[in-house]
């Protein structure tokens, strides 16, 4: 559109007559005065009109919210007005005429629908600006994933989604009709990752993984996006969270740096991340809830959700951290493709990193030896057979490596502090919903 | 791992001993002397001695090409070797031994195996260097289509890939089991594309389609990875094909700029874009070839190959231009939501980007209309309440908004003349192959 000025440039045009376009957000008569608040892409601004007949277009037809019109007016310098200008002697043409209502409006500070009502109209209530601000800052949490890694030599790689089976065990993946074959969707692109290693070593993902989990909880949902890392030349796991901790603290910076109006607009204070992440093994982890709660789960395969909090709290009392790795997780517990302590075999080189007490990262130092996999494999019960074009890559020479995978909407979700995944998914996938 | 220097460093180290890590690429002797190529993720290093000892940690054990060694040499300027320094008083120690033959060998200057064998060992065959280069290359498309778009104000989006309906028909769209009920996978993000219009006027998507149909080409393969751009406040097609120029230029500079080296070794010349790429309209180019062959296409609804190559020829001879836009193909041929032409509604505002003579884009202006979008699915014999959730976009106000798509495996297929798209795919999916 030709001379366009978008809300976000008016302030540059003071004293000029301007030409812009979009949604009208808001329309209200106070006093004999109308206000009509201009939405586009990246913001909105304010026009101000005392005589209804510059309306006319949107009044006779009895247009409301979300029409589109063009708006022509003067910028005015006005302290009261939000942006501090506001445009007068305004002119309305209308686009796209729309007279009914929304069934969730959207011109309020906060949408006040309940959830359902909110994702089933996601496609008309994800325009309201404080739900733009979670998608655009979301939007940013993959450009600073790619900005950090690419700057330490990594290559973003696109793995298959459909796969001949599936990655870690047969429960859990969603089934296909590939041709009159069976096939799946894939879990991850954890074996792909680590192919990947053998051909440039250090890689990235960003791409959507299928959970077919029967999960009804805030924070699970059956599709998502997946920021996977892997790379090759590792000494062990604290290699891996070394570089983990630079990922966290690069998509943290883009935010900070490139995002700030989002951030106020959502009132969101990003968390600090320490030079060096503090870390706790995982079975010192469990004497330390015994010795600081005298709740016994020392030998116990896993951590519960109650003993995140806990050693969350203890990270932010005794050194400041919102971030705390745990490492050596009990091999038990973690996939055939986990490099064991080489000290204590039963504990793992593998860690999860938490944050405020829950679980943000998980990751780990894999398996390098063909010989070990093929062990790994019998010992999990599995029948190397499905596996031969992964184990491809370790018959044919990989060095040490490991890598970590960060859920794109759980890190929205924890860094904004919202009660559930869904209102940080676009268009959420989960047991009763594949629309919109 | 520590102090380690990279095969690309190594120049930087003249008479310096230094350790590096790779792969052995290669190892020969020829007339006493023994020469080792080392290969890491970058680049490769030519190491030298005349004393079997050093390589004693190889040889004893019979290891050969891909184990995984840590290499220790002094750095030796010689202009013989490749890349002018080569590795002097060697240790070699092992890190992962392969004594098999790889099952198509990658330290030849190609791969002297047939495709099948090629697809069926990609997981190896990726690691040879002109094949690495190929999916450097696509990272570099990638992030060349990202940076342009960035800087043009457009927001990435990631979009569902289950879905309840089809896109544009019910025919070759994967049905997957979800939860017992029937969905299916995105065969593109148009709708959603669309839809984002909505809240970020424009917007971008880098990620995988799927498609079910049962071709067996060398132009198709069932999953893909789709480059997505659309975006709102345009004046018709126009408006998008200077975007979808502006593109296509600023991912060709990205890998003229940034990935020299890869373009090198695969000896591509890539195309030079002009300011302004030359268009024709679909009914002239009927006429053109009817003019320029005696060959009437006059009034059929769709392009021939045939007749796109003739136009590539046209345009090259005329203009010079390896590129070509064809605009208004006939709205019979055009998906329902595609604008028609307000001037000759049985011509769309559509196009076709021809890249010597072979489709590379297609894109259009979209209706934006509830009501047109309602009389569209009408008149294509759809229901609508299958589309109801795409529909309260038009339905909440949408201005008028086009986009493109190019599909990242064609474009550099198209742009290093390989004969078969399958070999600019990492791991492709076709009506046989779901592995590796």
């Amino acid at each position: 559109m030709k001379h366009r000025v978008l809300t976000t440039q008016v302030s540059a045009h003071a004293g000029q007559r301007v030409r812009l376009a979009g949604w009208v957000h808001n329309l209200r008569r106070l006093g004999g005065v109308d206000f009509l608040i201009l939405r586009d892409g990246w913001g909105t601004v304010q026009a101000v009109t005392e005589n209804d007949a510059d309306l006319a277009p949107l009044l006779a037809a009895g247009l409301g919210p979300e029409t589109v019109i063009l708006l022509e007016g003067e910028v005015v310098s006005e302290a009261q007005a939000p942006g501090g200008y506001e445009l007068h002697n305004i002119r309305v043409e209308v686009i796209s005429p729309v007279a009914e209502e929304l069934p969730a409006p959207i011109n309020k500070r906060t949408i006040k629908a309940a959830l359902p009502t909110l994702l089933d109209h996601a496609v008309t209530a994800n325009r309201h600006p404080a739900r733009r601000a979670i998608f655009r800052l979301a939007a940013g949490a993959m450009a600073g994933f790619r900005t950090t890694l690419s700057l330490r030599g990594f290559t973003e790689v696109q793995t298959p989604k459909i796969v001949a089976s599936a990655t870690e065990s047969g429960a859990n993946v969603f089934k296909l009709d590939y041709f009159g074959r069976p096939a799946f969707l894939a879990q991850s692109p954890q074996f792909y990752k680590q192919i990947m290693v053998g051909v440039f070593e250090r890689v990235y993902e960003v791409g959507p993984v299928f959970r077919a989990e029967p999960h009804d909880t805030t924070r699970h949902i059956n599709e998502y996006v997946s920021l996977d890392v892997e790379f090759g030349f590792i000494e062990n796991h604290f290699t891996v969270m070394a570089m983990a901790r630079n990922v966290i603290a690069g998509i943290l910076e883009t935010l900070r740096t490139d995002y700030a109006a989002e951030l106020a607009l959502l009132e969101a204070n990003l968390p600090a991340v320490p030079a060096t992440i503090p870390h706790i093994h995982f079975a010192d982890a469990q004497q330390l809830i015994f010795d600081r709660h005298g709740v016994d789960v020392r030998g116990e395969p896993d951590l519960s959700p109650q003993d995140e909090r806990w050693l969350g709290a203890w990270a932010q009392e005794t050194t400041g951290s919102d971030f705390l790795f745990v490492t050596g997780y009990p091999m038990v517990k973690r996939p055939f493709y986990t490099h064991p302590d080489p000290e204590r075999p039963a504990f793992s080189n593998s860690f999860d990193l938490l944050f405020r007490g829950t679980e943000l990262i998980t990751g780990g130092q894999r398996l390098h030896r063909y010989d070990d996999y093929l062990a790994a494999l019998a010992r999990a019960g599995y029948p190397a057979e499905p596996f031969s074009t992964y184990l491809e890559a370790f018959r044919y020479g990989m060095p040490p490596h490991g890598g970590f995978a960060i859920g794109l909407e759980r890190l929205l979700m924890q860094l904004l502090g919202m009660p559930n995944v869904r209102l940080v998914t676009l268009f959420p996938r989960d047991q009763v919903r594949t629309t919109p």
